[in-house]
């Protein structure tokens, strides 16, 4: 006996995916679970490597059981194949493992002929659509299966349009239809030199024929080359039933979802068009009715109906995307899949189908994208609104605001204080402009990247910000921006979208964001699953509030620089760096000493009972200072001008001061632990305002556990001296008070010598943090800021990286680096806590990376907290898949 | 019976340092040698050990064993302990495994007593010297083994100055010693409550006491705690006769090398006095005699001296650095010691004993540092001359150089044309200096690291420069620099020594460099040994003709952007950046070709026959345009005049592209690579002007092996197209051309991603060469040109990191990536090239590790090649040693 070369659907199941193809494992699945599918067969994809084997001959027996399976779905439909009153046609598709362009898609109305033709003219009553199908059917099948050139069907087509003077297809008649088919006829026969085939099994043959052909065809070789596919799978053949919901008022198409995919609600979702095709439905020539209609017009389809998308849904356990067309008052199924949602759709389905026992925790939790969340918690743009976008930049801080276009920071903030919303708008952003940055709804910069100083406060801030936006070409004098064709006056109403990145002319109606209940509820199941600890980065105590309220369970990382820029601040920071006096620079350390202490109050306070990772001062120094560029200006002019002398006199002494502080590289300079070894006095009064302020708490009964954290460390003698001295400190203050703090000392990780010697390093520290935008800027060699404006964008526009290695962890490289470090620090202190406090900490490929580390926690902006807790539950379970 | 605690000298040997410490066994060796050596014993560290296990007592029978030694002693010398005619006099020394501060040094003199005193004064015939031994013996016993505080012995000695009237020791006489004398035996008994011992025995019973507990005192434990010596080896204790060159005119003392140590002659070389003591011959009083003159003053003990030198030098197979007493006609050799040397002598000595057949090649090579070579092949610094040294800065360049200071280069440029020797001194060097750079014999600058523009210009022209040398202050207005209290006006001379960094008032003698026949031998027998290549870094033909000349293998790294840097050529070049039309740039490519075809010509003449590896364009392309900080500056003043509106527009225009260029971190910008994939026109250029010049020397009979490297990859994919790329544009050049060069393509590894990645950036390079340098800077994260001047030499000097791993390699980091990206791309790619062109590359401890990861050659400085030849031989040398 012959191979089983043809499955009927009822046959097949969805895991038959090797043999069928996965069009042909779907179709039979949705067959088996009971669904009225049209019925058909597949021919299986071991046929077509016995085709290939035998030099492109149908293996014995494939077509006989064809003829017979064909002979079934005869039966089951009541239809004949070249049957005159009431032919079956069938449509033919190409379906392999794996979904492939390059291989022949789909021939529709297989079947009709000179014989048929008539027959479906009359169970449509309508001549011009049968004609329509017929011209259709040729022009498709001498393409697809025939490989005929589709330009000498349209230009007939094109020919006869002129001829009768009308523009649109849909301008032509039923008689004209039908000289078309006969024209093409004609260009069939000149192409092919064989007349076009009436016989209903030769145009089988020849399709099938055609899809194991296109299985070895140029694209389909060239495609699979390139995605890696092997070339010895095979293609299936599955040949099915034609419908029609243009037979009359009994019948009609539609698509529906099981479930509201903008809301979640639980109410069966779409519409339909009765006597009509799938492509009326899309044309909008007519309009459909909601679904809910067809419970009135057809009662016994609608139940069928509903019932099906419930068993559907119940079967795939997951909200379902229906077509189905009815024929003569025949429900057919035509397709089901996964339906796709917005994000609150998203979180209330998973949550209420854990309700309903349909889905575990587990699966709720898998069934939402981590990303989706962010769009719930940041203020966004009406996503039905029309905007007019008139540029493009770095989507540099999430969020989304309006307000009026200002261009300096005095403005900005005068005119917050009256209550006016406002952009600021600059080049880019200094220390000196953080008070209107403070006072504006978001920030609009024509230069810098995502770590640019406009960027990281905006971040710290929570404030939309749209950085690096370079065809922004800002007139300070003449207040105005201007940017492609667009001129944007000082006060003009525009909006930012900190997600995307886009500048936007006027005000445009916007979503507040919501922590829903549901959302509570998935984010819950999430912190039953996930391995991986989620805290958060922030630099004040309202941060640290808000990190709480989204469920962070530590800071990790509480950058200290920030709180030196605010301007109150700012002078005595600045009298502290450049004096050569010691006492001066004592003296202002002593002015500095009680702020910093307030601000860790805060923080300690809103963190109570959790830790709080503190990271000693970082950048180089003359960030502080003024503008070197601004004062060499100044001097110069003040020198031509020579009528102020004092003021020349103390300028280049500052000039001077500034120039010998400034470095060529100062991500690579003198920063970090750096400036902790050479200016000892400003980490010591740093440790000494921790400490100070965990005492103060203490008695008011908070539980602080702060936690030391030194930045840069590359070799372990710098760590060594440096907690020598700071852990001193800490014992001094405390036993001073008589109070005793649970604290830790550690390092961040952020330069690879770091993590290649994390073994030397894990002696010094207890624990380690991961700063993953300064070692991918050192793994990489890439200076971020110059890099994401200069070359980094267009490498990955290019495929030259995946991803942009700043916002998706670089797995081989920086993550080899960090794979060391957990190995070789673990191996020298088994209790090292380790985690990760660069923008990766809220990514989620990233975070399913650091949970294959076995990280403690990652730590992201308190918006991200959410997000982190999703994906890190989602890391845990895809781990578990995998390790078993 | 008792344990052996105690070892006559002829009973011991050199290898047993663990039982009779380091000086014991010496001495036993020579001893064994057959060397007169005055007789004595060790009593071993075993003793020592029993000590300290036994409550601080001498262990049972040592005492009784040390009696018998000193019998033996007393027989070999013909004196007795004690004796008051002919009395032996010792000397006690401690003497552990390893050279040990902390622990006693020498008691001499001991056994002198009332009684024996008389008999020395008589030998000697000199009761001066007879008081003053026994003065000085009571003070080195009272303080170094009881424990005396020295200053009260100093005290009664300065008040018995003040009461002679006197100022020096030596105007003491006879009589006043014997008082001082009497003066310290009081103070001893006051000190320690006993009378000084006057018997000998008891004498020695306490030194030896005294040599065991100094091995448990803290300055002893402390060392052996910081310098993580074991607690448990214990020290030994030597007992020597004393002898004395001062018993009349048959008696000397002197010191002598087997040959000379300053030019390597093989002739014995020192000095000598007659009737003296070994302090004498150091305190100048006398002027001594060379050794020649003993042949004629006492015959036979010369020909003993020579013939104990010859056989000490065959002994220890090395020059001998000998000291000797004579003690009435007697000849006693006191120590021997590997001679230290000249670079010269020792090149000589090593080369001269091979051919001796004193020594094997191998051990020759072992004999010279690397570094001495330095010395011979740059013109120094007369080591004898008297120096003004006014200032201090990097030694960026080796070699030194006098000339008249001048400050601009255009002066600089026209005075050498004159035939003038000048040194240019600058804050810093632009590429618009370099016009004066090369009229210069030296380059001083007062800011900027070891890889400033000034360094890196000088070290590939092979001129002597000081860079960063931060105490100058130029005043270029007034033509004149101050350092410290010195002031330089332009044209006064200054001499300046690259090699150390110095800065030099006026001119100052030189020693010319010299390639002398021992140097080639000595670098012929390494070129036998060594495994690793060595090949040269060149940018020009000189360059490359100066590295065969000094033995290079191959041109390692030839950087092509300094070609550009050249005064007729950067007008092209920056047309070429700034220009916004692709014909102006394809221009000014179209005229750089002809120019750089014309260098690589040049370049494969000189290296025929062998890999010439060019980098292509590197450095940011700002680096090629004009200053921005001086453009701003200029339109400033241009707006506030207000008078040239066209010049201020041009200028402007110019500001703005060169502001658009600039980089916050230029180091990790957009270079290397980066700019191979956005402007791939320059790359192409080079690749075009490479094959072109090969393919024209092929015709003149030249062998050349172009190596492409493509600097700064990080990701495999950049590689993959640039190498797709450039590859056409060469099989295009040698299609045309009908020609085919033997050629690789390859790329730097510079950055820790590259070597963290190398598996797969090996599939698309047939060579690897680390840039130590960036890949230093950037697994780091120090910023040479910031970091040198303001932490790393504090770092140093801390002892924070071992070395300036720019200088030495840090192997523990760079170095742990170098071996990684080795294992991996050698794991894809078995034959893989792999070599080293970082400044390293010169280094021996650098090249010591290359050789140890099995690299195919270092690359350094042509200077530097012998270096490299000498120190690659060690390097395989230590390797077979350890791998034995």
């Amino acid at each position: 006996m012959a191979k089983k070369w043809v499955y009927l659907f009822a046959e097949g199941n969805g895991t038959m995916r090797d043999l069928l193809g996965g069009k042909g494992a779907g179709v039979a699945e949705m067959t088996n679970a009971g669904l009225p599918v049209p019925p058909g067969f597949t021919i299986t994809t071991e046929a077509c490597r016995e085709y290939y084997a035998n030099d492109k001959q149908f293996p014995a027996g494939m077509w006989e059981q064809s003829l017979e399976a064909l002979k079934k779905v005869e039966q089951q439909t009541g239809k004949k194949f070249g049957d005159a009153k009431n032919p079956l046609l069938v449509s033919v598709r190409s379906g392999a493992k794996f979904s492939m362009p390059g291989m022949m898609d789909t021939v529709l109305n297989l079947g009709l002929t000179p014989d048929t033709l008539p027959g479906m003219i009359q169970l449509t009553n309508n001549p011009r659509f049968g004609y329509d199908a017929y011209r259709r059917f040729i022009q498709m099948f001498g393409k697809i299966v025939m490989g005929i050139d589709a330009e000498k069907f349209e230009h007939a087509l094109q020919a006869k349009k002129e001829a009768k003077g009308v523009k649109l297809d849909t301008e032509l008649t039923a008689g004209d239809l039908k000289e078309v088919g006969e024209e093409f006829k004609k260009i069939f026969k000149a192409e092919t030199g064989r007349e076009f085939p009436t016989d209903p099994y030769e145009q089988l043959r020849l399709a099938i024929n055609a899809v194991f052909a296109s299985w070895g065809g140029k694209r389909a070789v060239d495609y699979r080359n390139f995605s890696k596919i092997p070339h010895d799978l095979g293609t299936a053949v599955n040949v099915q039933t034609m419908v029609f919901g243009n037979m009359g008022s009994d019948s009609g198409t539609g698509v529906a979802f099981t479930r509201n995919p903008s809301t979640g609600e639980n109410l069966l979702y779409g519409e339909y068009l009765t006597n009509a095709q799938g492509e009326d439905v899309v044309a909008g020539t007519r309009t459909p009715q909601k679904i809910a209609h067809l419970h009135d017009e057809m009662p016994a389809v609608f139940d069928q109906f509903k019932a099906n998308a419930e068993r559907m849904e119940k079967h795939y356990r997951d909200v379902q995307d229906l077509e189905f067309t009815i024929e003569r008052g025949k429900l057919y199924m035509l397709q089901t899949r996964g339906g796709k949602r917005t994000a609150q759709a998203a979180v209330k389905i998973a949550v209420d189908m854990v309700n309903e026992g349909l889905i575990s925790k587990e699966e709720a939790v898998m069934r939402v994208e981590p990303v989706q969340i962010e769009q719930l918690l940041h203020r966004r743009i009406d996503p039905s609104a029309k905007l007019q976008v008139i540029a493009k930049g770095l989507n540099a801080s999430p969020g989304a605001a309006t307000g009026k276009a200002i261009f300096d920071p005095d403005t900005a903030e005068s005119l917050a204080k009256q209550g006016e919303k406002v952009i600021l708008v600059r080049t880019e952003t200094s220390p000196d402009d953080v008070h209107g940055m403070l006072g504006a709804q978001g920030i609009l910069t024509a230069r810098g990247g995502a770590t640019s100083h406009a960027a990281v406060v905006a971040r710290g801030l929570g404030k939309p910000c749209v950085s690096g936006c370079e065809s922004l070409k800002i007139d300070y004098e003449n207040g105005q921006f201007t940017t492609g064709g667009a001129t944007v006056k000082e006060g003009d109403l525009i909006s930012i979208n900190g997600s995307s990145g886009e500048v936007i002319l006027g005000a445009v109606p916007m979503i507040e964001p919501e922590m829903g209940a549901e959302l509570k509820a998935l984010l819950g199941f999430a912190d039953g699953i996930r391995k991986l600890g989620t805290w958060a980065n922030a630099d004040y105590p309202r941060d640290a509030r808000k990190a709480r309220e989204y469920g962070a369970e530590g800071i990790g990382l509480c950058r200290t620089e920030h709180m030196f820029f605010e301007a109150e601040r700012l002078p005595i920071v600045q009298r502290m760096i450049l004096s050569d006096d010691p006492r001066v620079r004592k003296e202002s350390l002593d002015k500095l000493l009680p702020i910093q202490k307030e601000d860790f109050k805060g923080i300690f306070r809103a963190m109570d009972g959790y830790p709080v990772i503190i990271r000693l001062i970082d950048p180089p120094l003359h960030e502080f200072l003024p503008s070197y560029e601004e004062l060499l200006v100044e001097v110069a002019l003040l020198r031509e001008k020579g009528d102020k002398p004092d003021e020349l006199a103390e300028k280049e002494a500052l000039l001077k001061k500034v120039a010998a502080m400034r470095e060529a590289n100062p991500m690579l300079g003198l920063r970090g632990i750096r400036l902790g070894l050479t200016r000892p006095d400003i980490t010591e009064m740093q440790v000494r305002a921790i400490f100070g302020a965990a005492i103060e708490v203490t008695k008011e009964g908070v539980v602080a556990k702060p936690e030391v954290m030194i930045p840069l460390t590359g070799h372990f003698n710098e760590l060594r001296i440096v907690r020598d001295q700071l852990e001193g400190v800490a014992k001094e203050v405390m036993d001073q008070a008589g109070v005793k703090i649970e604290y830790k000392f550690g390092t961040m990780i952020e330069v690879p010598r770091a993590a290649l010697t994390a073994n030397e390093i894990a002696e010094y520290a207890e624990f380690f943090s991961f700063g993953t935008n300064d070692l991918t800027q050192t793994t990489f060699g890439y200076s971020r800021d110059d890099a994401e404006g200069k070359f980094l964008l267009e490498y990955v526009q290019r495929g030259i990286l995946p991803n942009n290695p700043f916002q998706v962890l670089d797995r081989d490289g920086v993550g080899e680096l960090m794979r060391i470090a957990v190995t070789k620090g673990k191996a020298t202190r088994p209790n090292l806590e380790v985690g990760i406090c660069g923008e990766h900490g809220g990514d989620p490929s990233s975070i399913e990376f650091c949970n294959s580390l076995g990280l403690n926690y990652v730590s992201s902006s308190p918006f991200r907290v959410p997000i982190a807790r999703l994906a890190a539950a989602q890391a845990a379970l895809t781990q578990t898949e995998r390790d078993r």
